[in-house]
C-alpha cells in the first residue's frame, strides 16, 4: 500500500461522474480531493457525499497542487482541452470516451500526449468487465487456438432522447465506439470496415439522420474478422454478448440475468426474468476495476488501461463505419 | 450377423406390445413370428402391420416350434405363468415389469427360473436410455469418484384413470418400481427403505386408498443413499431427471425438450417449449436398445439386461415403501 | 390418402440421394419406382435396399411412364438439364441445391420453368427444420413484433476435400447458399450484399483461391438486416444457430446437443457433450419434412416448398457476396 | 427516514459478526454504537473499521443506554442468556441461529420472550435471499397453484474442522437447521420428520459420531412434503438449490455462477466456471436484507423476520431428524 491515497480531481458530476466518485471514495488507495462542475451544485452535492472541495472552475482544481490524478467525466466537447491541460500540468488523466467526435482535434492533440510521458487513459470500461477480460485472457493463453471470428452483440434497452441523438455524433461514434474498442481488445490491428445501418423505429434517429440499427464487420490484418450487431432498443433488456471463435473451440459471454429463479409451466419451461437493465448495473464491476487499474497507471505501476491511441483508433473506426454505412462502400483504415 | 433372425413370439398387443412389435420388425436381427392376444383382433392387426401369425391362444405359440424368444407384454397377472411356461419350454423371455404385484408368487417362481439356465429379462427399459446409461458408465469409470447420493425425479404428466389405479398395486408397485430399478442400476444393494406418501389431488387415488405424491429414501449397504421424488401429475410434461453426486463432482440428466427454440421478451427470457409428453416419446430409444440387448441375451451373447432377480428386488422395495408410507416406519430389507 | 403412392424417379445415389431414397421408402404416400446413376452399381444397391428399377440412363427413367415425380440428387452440373427435361415431360421435380453455379444458365432456364406450370422445387431443406420453421411461424404471427435483425451462424465441422473445394463454386455458392435461402425465408426482398472473406486455415481453400471464413451482411428493402457467419471448420461440431430479433423480443435456435447429460466438477460445471456432428444428423427431420411437402406439391396440393425462383435468388446473392468479398465493394442486387 | 439512526450493539466479532458490522455501517438507518467481544482485540479492530466503542464486557454495552438494538453473533452457548438479558432490558435483538443446541433451554426461555413484547429475531438469513424470497412470493401469489413438493439441496463446499464438528450439535442442528427454516418458510406446519444419515468421507464426523451426508423428508399438515439433501462436501462449490413444485408448474432456484463465460471445445460444450464458493459470497445480499428487515422490526414497523418461535421450530425439527436418523424411526412432531 502506498504512503498516501491518490488525490483525485473529478470533472463532471453527471451519471458517469457519480459512478467514478463512488469508486474513488470506496477505493482505499484513492480519495476525492477536488470536484469541478460548471453546475456547481452538482459538485457540492457530490463533495458532501464523497468528500473533497467543490468548484465551478476547473482551473482552480488544476492549480491547487492537491490533485494527483484527473478524472474527466464532463461532456465530450470539453475532453481534448482537459486532456491537453492535464498533460501540460503533468497530471495523469482518465478521460471518458470518446476523446472527441472530431478526429482532427484528436490527431492534433496526439503528438503532444504521446511526447509528454504523462499517463492518459480513455474510459473504455468494458475491457475491465470480468467476463470480457477473462475471455481475452483465455484467448491469449491459447485456449481456443488462433482467434478467427469475434462476434459482439450490443443492444441498448431503449433509444436515447432525440436531443441527445442530435449531438451524439451518430450511433457509431456514440454507441458502437465501445464495441470498436472491444474488437481491438482482441484484434488491435483492424484494416477494413464495412457497416450497414438502418433507421427502423426511433423517431429521434430519423429526425437527425442517424441509424438506430447497425451491423459492422471489421477485418484485421491477420484476416480474422469481427462482427458487431447494434440496436438502439432491446425488449429483453441490455443485450451484451460476445463470442470468440477459434480453431480449437469458442468462448462465449452470456447476458447477465437478474435472478437465479426460473419458471416452468404448461406452455413454457425454464423461463427466467429479464436481463440486467443497463450499463450502470451490468458494468458496475468494470467501472471499479477500471479505476483500480488507472490508479496503478497513475502511480507508475504496470497497467493495462486503454491509451489515448486506443481512443483515437476507436474514433477512426467509427468514422469509417459512418462513411461505409452512408456511402455504401467498404472503407480501408490505417490505425498506425 | 447370425445365420437367421431371432423369431419372436409376442404376447399382448396393447400400447407397450406395439412398441415392441415395431422394434422387432425394425431390427435386422429379429422377426415377428407369432403374436398372441386374447383379443385376437389386436393380434391380427399387429400381424398385418409387422408380420407373423396371429392367435388368441398362447399355447399355440409356445408349441409351434417357430419361436426362439418370447416377449411378454400382456397384463401383469399373466406374467408369472408365462415366464414359468417359457422357462419350461426353454425359450428366453423378456417380460414387461412388474413380474407380479404379489411377492409370494415371485418368490415361488424364483428357484425354478434361476435353476433353469433359461434367460429371463425384465423390461426395465430405462436402464437402456442413452442418458441414464451414459451416467452409469461414467460413474462406473470413476468420473465423479465414489457415488454418495443419487436423486431421481420421476413425475408423470397426469394421473391414470381411476379404474387403473384400483388394480395398479399402488404408486410404489406401479410407478416407483421403475425408479427402484434405476436406483439399483447404480446401487444394487439396498438395505433400508423409508417412504412418505400423500394424496393431494387425484380423485382416483383417494377412492382407492392410493397416494398420488411420494418421496422415498433408500440406503445402500455402503451408506450411499437414493432419494426418489414422484408425482402422478406434472404441468410441465413428463419430468424425468437424475443426479448422481459423488466425491469429485456430479452428473445430471436434464429433461428432454421438444424444440431448440427459446423466446425472450420484456417479461421473461430464454423460455422454451414444454418437455416431451410421456414415456413412449421420452424412452423410444431405450425400448429399441432394450430389445437389442435382449436379442444378444437370447443368443447367448453377453448382456446387461435386468434379470428376474432385479425384477424381484424392485418389487421387494416397492412392498417396503408401501409399508413404510402406510405405517410410518422405516423398513429394513434384504435383497439377497 | 390418395389412391396410389407417388412413384418417384431418383437421379443420383450419393450421400444425399441415399437420404432421399430412405425418406421415399419410409413415406406411405410415396414409392421408389426408378433409380438412375451413371455409376449403375449405386443405382442397383439403392434399388435392392429401397425398391425400384435401376438404370444408368436417365432417359429410360424419363420415358418409362412410371414416374410421377423426379428427385434430382446428381452432381450440380447436371441440374439445369434435368430440370429442363422434367419440365418438358411435365414431371414435378425436386432438385438439390444449387440449381447451377452459373447464373446465366439459371436465367436461361427460368422463363421455361415459370411458363410450364410444372412444379419445380429446390432442395433448401433447412426451411423444413422444425426449429427454423417454428421461429418463422412465430415471427409471422407477430410474436416478436417487426423483425429487425436476423443472425445466422453456420459452421461446418471440417473443411471439405481440396478437390471438392476446386469445383464447389466457392464458399458462398456452395455453403452460404443455404444461409442465403434461410435469410430469404424470413426476408425475401434482399437489396444489398456485403461480404468479408478470409482464408485462415484450409489448405484446399488456399490452393483454389477460396475463402474458409466469411461474414456476410444482407439488407432487405425494409431496412431489416441479416448477418451470416460462416466457417469451414468448427471444433465444437456442426454449429447451426439462428436469432430473430424484433421490436418486442427475440427467438433463438440453439445447437442440437447429443445428450441430456451434463457434468459438473471442481473446475467446470454444467459441461455437456459436443453438438451433433453434421447435417445428415442435424437435418434428418428436415429432409423428411421436405419430401412430405414436395409430395403435396407434386399432387397439386398447397405447398411451401422453395421454388426455382428461390434457387435463383440464392445464387444471385452468392454471386454478389463473391464479388463483394473479392473486390471489397458493397453490391446492390435486384431479385425481381 | 427516522430522526436518528438505530444504534446497534454488536456482540461477537467473528466471521458473521464482521458481516453484520459491515452491513450496519453501510446502512444509512443504522450505526455501530458498541461492540463487545471477550477477545477485546476483535472488538477494537472492528470498532476502528466501522465505528463504535469496544469492550470485553457485555454488561457495559447493555447498561450504556446508547444501544437501541442488539445483534448477537457470539458462540451458540451464549445465545439464550443474551436474548434473555436483551428482553429484560427491552432491547430488540437479532440473534444468530441456532438459539441453542438444547431445546430445554429454548423452551424455558420461550414464555418470557413471547410475553415481553420485545422484538426477537433469529438469523435465518436465507429467507432474505432474493431468489428464495422471490420463489416464496410467487408461490404465495399462486403462480404454480397449490405447493405439493419442495426440494432443497444444500451442500457445503467442504467439511468443517473436526474440533468444530465435535461441538456443532451434529449436522442436523448445525447445517440442516437452515434448511428446516427454509422448509417452514414455505410450509410452516411440519408434523413428521424422517431422516437418513450416513458417514461416508469426513474423518471429523466419524470421530464424533456425526453424519456427513443426510437426506431428510418432512411432511406438513396439508400433506405437502419437503425433501432436504445435505452433504458436508461438494466438489462443484457451494450447492444451494431449491425447487417448488405445484399443481400448475414449478419454480427453481439455480446455483449462483461466478462468471458469464462458457467454453465449448471438441470434447465438451457450454462448460462454465465453478459456482460461488461459500455462504458469505452466496448470501451477501441476504445478510444485508436481513439487517434492513430487522431495523424495521426494531423500529416497530412491519417485519417479516423469523421469530424466536421459528428458531425453536427449526431446533425441534433438527432434534427429530437426529433421532430419526439415529434410531431408524419416523418421528412425529408438534410445533405448536
Amino acid at each position: 500500500m502506498p504512503a498516501h491515497p491518490l488525490r483525485f480531481g473529478l470533472i463532471g458530476t453527471g451519471r458517469i461522474g457519480q459512478v467514478h466518485a463512488a469508486s474513488i471514495a470506496a477505493d482505499p488507495g484513492a480519495e476525492l480531493a477536488w470536484i469541478a462542475d460548471v453546475f456547481v451544485e452538482g459538485a457540492r452535492t457530490t463533495a458532501a457525499r464523497y468528500g473533497g472541495k467543490a468548484t465551478d472552475d476547473v482551473n482552480e482544481l488544476l492549480v491547487s497542487g492537491a490533485v494527483d490524478a484527473l478524472l474527466v467525466a464532463s461532456p465530450t466537447p470539453t475532453h481534448t482541452d482537459l486532456i491537453s491541460r492535464a498533460v501540460e500540468a503533468g497530471i495523469p488523466v482518465l478521460c471518458e470516451k470518446p476523446i472527441d467526435l472530431d478526429i482532427d482535434r484528436v490527431e492534433e492533440l496526439r503528438p503532444r500526449v504521446n511526447a509528454s510521458g504523462v499517463a492518459v487513459a480513455i474510459g473504455f470500461n468494458r475491457r475491465f468487465d470480468p467476463a470480457f477480460a477473462s475471455v481475452r485472457a483465455r484467448v491469449e493463453a491459447g485456449e481456443i487456438g488462433a482467434l478467427e471470428q469475434l462476434a459482439i452483440i450490443s443492444r441498448d434497452p431503449s433509444a436515447p432522447p432525440a436531443d441527445y441523438v442530435g449531438v451524439s455524433g451518430g450511433i457509431f461514434r456514440d454507441m458502437t465506439i465501445h464495441d470498436f474498442d472491444m474488437a481491438r481488445f482482441f484484434l488491435p490491428d483492424i484494416v477494413e470496415v464495412t457497416a450497414v445501418g438502418s433507421t427502423l423505429f426511433d423517431a429521434g434517429a430519423r429526425t437527425h439522420g442517424d441509424f438506430d440499427t447497425a451491423t459492422t464487420v471489421l477485418r484485421s490484418s491477420t484476416g480474422a474478422t469481427v462482427s458487431i450487431t447494434n440496436s438502439r432498443h432491446s425488449a429483453v433488456g441490455y443485450d451484451q454478448r460476445l463470442e470468440a471463435f477459434g480453431a480449437r473451440g469458442m468462448l462465449q459471454v452470456a447476458n447477465a440475468g437478474t435472478s437465479l429463479v426460473s419458471f416452468s409451466g404448461a406452455s413454457i419451461v425454464e423461463a427466467r426474468p429479464p436481463y440486467q437493465d443497463f450499463f450502470l448495473e451490468r458494468y458496475a464491476e468494470a467501472y471499479a476495476a477500471e479505476l483500480r487499474e488507472f490508479i496503478k497507471l497513475a502511480r507508475g505501476e504496470a497497467s493495462t488501461s486503454p491509451s489515448f491511441d486506443d481512443g483515437r483508433a476507436a474514433l477512426i473506426l467509427a468514422d469509417a463505419a459512418q462513411r461505409s454505412a452512408t456511402e455504401h462502400i467498404v472503407v480501408a483504415v490505417d490505425l498506425a
